[in-house]
């Protein structure tokens, strides 16, 4: 598998975790096994569906390895690096090479505001840490410092700097993005994004959230736009837009890993304090699963 | 004309305004006949664009009169209507309604933060004041008080509310609306969406400035998203794209007076103490014109 | 009266309207009466409390003149400048001017993003605009465009720039105006700030809606600073702060009509579509006089 | 020592650290000796000065260990305590109880947004993991999460949840928390507050970046404060607020590091991606020191 084309269906995964801190490396090799089954066309731990903020250094690395044994190859796994620091950053690229990755997924927190010349260093030096393909990841939403188009351009020059997944909620940026790199960078949306929208701008794919619970019609309507049968994938998306608009309303990974544990995973509640998905949240995961035949 | 199927392009129109207050009448009718010889699908003044906010009681009254009077029924007109209280919304209401308007654009200004039950009785009243349709706009970046999802809901069940104009950046919102509303609502993009995405969820149109200076290729791109050549519409929307991004990096009246100047029509520059575009925005403005041929 | 030594509680006066949009003329003028009767040094119709943002211009023009009438020189009467235009700014301060205005309290209304420069043009016209001493009024909370530090410097070197007063909640900002300023500004605190840690840093006294309902305790808060007893100011202050507390919560108009008419006089409601006082907001602020002992 | 009765000038230590991430103990222990001898009433290692979000776990309890082996219960030591998950800042704060420490301030990280019951759990074990005096700390700049009112009421009633410090700038907050939770928590300002003021309404001290490189003005300044010579208090106050403004202006770790440089202290730059104090802010430091007479 050459990891230098990444595209279609990423899953972010979950970290089920013990009460007592606990990886449960069975429950997440047999989601990894599944989802390769339904098609999805990469793997991706340590996103913010899987907690990264909220896991320890141990846990962090369990959750990758597991993820790189349970996909034996057959997929790309893009692990989640995200630090405060550029020393822990790198080390955090260089052990998910180590263990196995194709890919990183760089993100980056803050305390302090950063101004666009430290930003450029942080990713730079991520990039430069290793061989593997860099999956930008920009969030406006939960990160203290974000890209700007500037920071995003100068990035792209670098030749490892391959991939941007932006979760924030404006497709137009993706557009500009597009432009402004001029084919350097690959575009990949997450669940604020309509996939079909990005799709249609040029998107390779998306990251996210919800193709870890309804794999099999993230992947339907992925070949519906590469087909360009826009038809039938807004037909598909508009079932599809449900379960992201109940992402959107609750905490992420409480959200997928409640709609896991319907689904039959095992995967238990997001670590506290935060809270496990409210009975309310539960029902429109249900309904929204329900109506996409996924339940 | 039947005011009742609202769709294509609307460009908002910049109100041009001499020094001394008075509405360059001669200058606002040519750039109507031009735009409605150009194919645009209606005529919005009084948008962000107009400059609303800046205008008296008296500018107001004048530029709808001369667009309706230009207009002369070829095409739908749909004036702003904005205002703090209740009782000067449906005031505007009524007069864009006596002077010969199509529509209502149905916006609200607040110094104080409002719950949704006020939203709601603001535009409920306009709704209720004449018997135009609706157009609610909903603009996030320069609103105090946004309109939420469930007030859009209850909005629209109102029978004269029968479209939305979103100016937030959010294209997933739209769907979501979309979904929310089955059917009641028809939504139109603003500058801040790419307009072939919004075409591609089921979007009537949209209503932005930027089609003031290039309504003949936004008349093209909607004929294409209507016909569903999507690979031709969104190699003419990359192009068009660079006038939306050069509008969002400035003042909105600005940018467009500065175009339409580009192109001979003597709007002059934006109220005071707003800036005229600076020179790097009319180089912008400039080149993305040259690059799709509207200038 | 000199106009130049503004001092002490000015109390933001309401503006009592009728459903049908009289101004309640002898409503608001037995309120001056009995403000003046209770010590205030100045009074303040046509701020954030007095709605001026909801006003059409005969009311607020309606206002202004009642309030001079009934003042009758006995205390300087500074009135609300509010504008998104220079020329309706220069137009307001010269009418504030010809109605027997002592000062003019200077806002700044936008709709879309200003630059310092345009936010400098505004203010210094203004300025310019009459011989009335000018209160530079920055509100963070409610204005889409702010005062920066530079704008104010720079202001201060006007010579009828001669006072500001501050609505952030930003206490040490004051200190570093001051600091600035270096004697060319006088400092008013809004609601938002205590009123004795304001006096403590040198401020002159304050604007703000409570010294409304509270005009007694406020002069007498004033009085306590003013000798240098901090130990009775903090005393009064503890007890006064309640109220500012209430005023915080809710809509200031809706808070300061509802506490005049718990106090007997009939100034009815804000204008819709904002609400009336909540039965929370009625009884909290029931609780702040009943505490200080203005009820 | 009683650790019960925090009160005075706790400077925010920074956290020396070299290129190859070796905490220096030397200047670290020189800074402490220095502090103790200038008279400051406590020590605070792992505030937002000392970096501690960008800290690994080694470096916290190495920097942890130093200060409380320096201070050698002549002044009490109050550690951080930040995390993202409750088990890990229940381990921190058992980890700062047995090095020695004589409270924990008590920060929460977050990634995702939480609830107000989220937030309350997360402070609520911290207080239960040990019998040390918990500050808690509220910073709504830097953090994702901040506390409400209502929360900190209900930790009030929590046996050793003694002490409040704020880094907000809203110096009226503290006051209505001194009103609602009714001489259960102490207060302390940061350094956004004008000190004075804080000492003023009640608080007990700050605990502030600055009064590490102006320990002996701090000093002076508390005890004019407790003394009610408010007039020298502000005196004080005022030469000292313009070491508080170049500390506002840039990021608060560079600062005192960069002051503390300038007072020979080689306790090196921030941690990278973050900046080095800037030449502007050098200067600015150096201006503000010298006119207090602290270098």
């Amino acid at each position: 598998m050459t990891t230098s084309d990444f595209h279609g269906v990423f899953p972010y995964l979950v970290s089920p975790v013990d009460d007592d801190g606990t990886v449960r490396d069975a429950v997440l090799a047999r989601l990894c096994e599944d989802l390769i089954a339904a098609g999805v066309h990469g793997l991706a731990p340590l996103g913010s569906t899987g907690e990264f903020a909220y896991l320890s250094a141990n846990q962090r690395r369990r959750v990758v390895s597991v993820v790189v044994e349970a996909a034996a190859g057959r997929v790309p796994v893009v692990a989640g690096v995200a630090a405060t620091t550029i020393a822990d950053a790198v080390g955090l690229a260089r052990d998910w090479k180590r263990i196995g990755c194709d890919g990183v997924l760089a993100m980056i927190e803050a305390y302090f505001p950063l101004a666009d010349d430290g930003v450029y260093d942080y990713f730079a030096a991520i990039a430069r840490a290793t061989d593997l393909p860099v999956v930008l990841y920009t969030n406006p939403s939960f990160q203290r410092v974000d890209l700007s188009l500037s920071v995003i351009e100068r990035l792209s020059h670098l030749d490892t700097v391959r991939y941007l997944k932006d979760a924030s909620v404006n497709t137009g940026r993706l557009l500009t993005i597009l432009d402004r790199t001029e084919g350097r960078l690959d575009i990949f949306a997450a669940s604020a994004h309509i996939p079909a929208c990005v799709m249609l701008i040029g998107g390779k794919g998306w990251m996210a959230g919800p193709a870890c619970i309804a794999p099999r019609q993230s992947v339907e309507l992925y070949e519906f736009c590469v087909r360009g049968d826009w038809t039938a994938a807004m037909a598909l998306q508009r079932r599809l837009w449900r379960l992201n608009q109940a992402f959107a309303r609750h905490n992420l990974a409480a959200c997928i890993k409640g709609g896991l544990e319907l689904q039959g995973y095992e995967v238990g509640i997001p670590l506290p304090p935060q809270a496990p998905l409210s009975e309310l949240g539960v029902a429109e995961v249900k309904a929204a699963l329900t109506g996409m035949g996924a339940l």
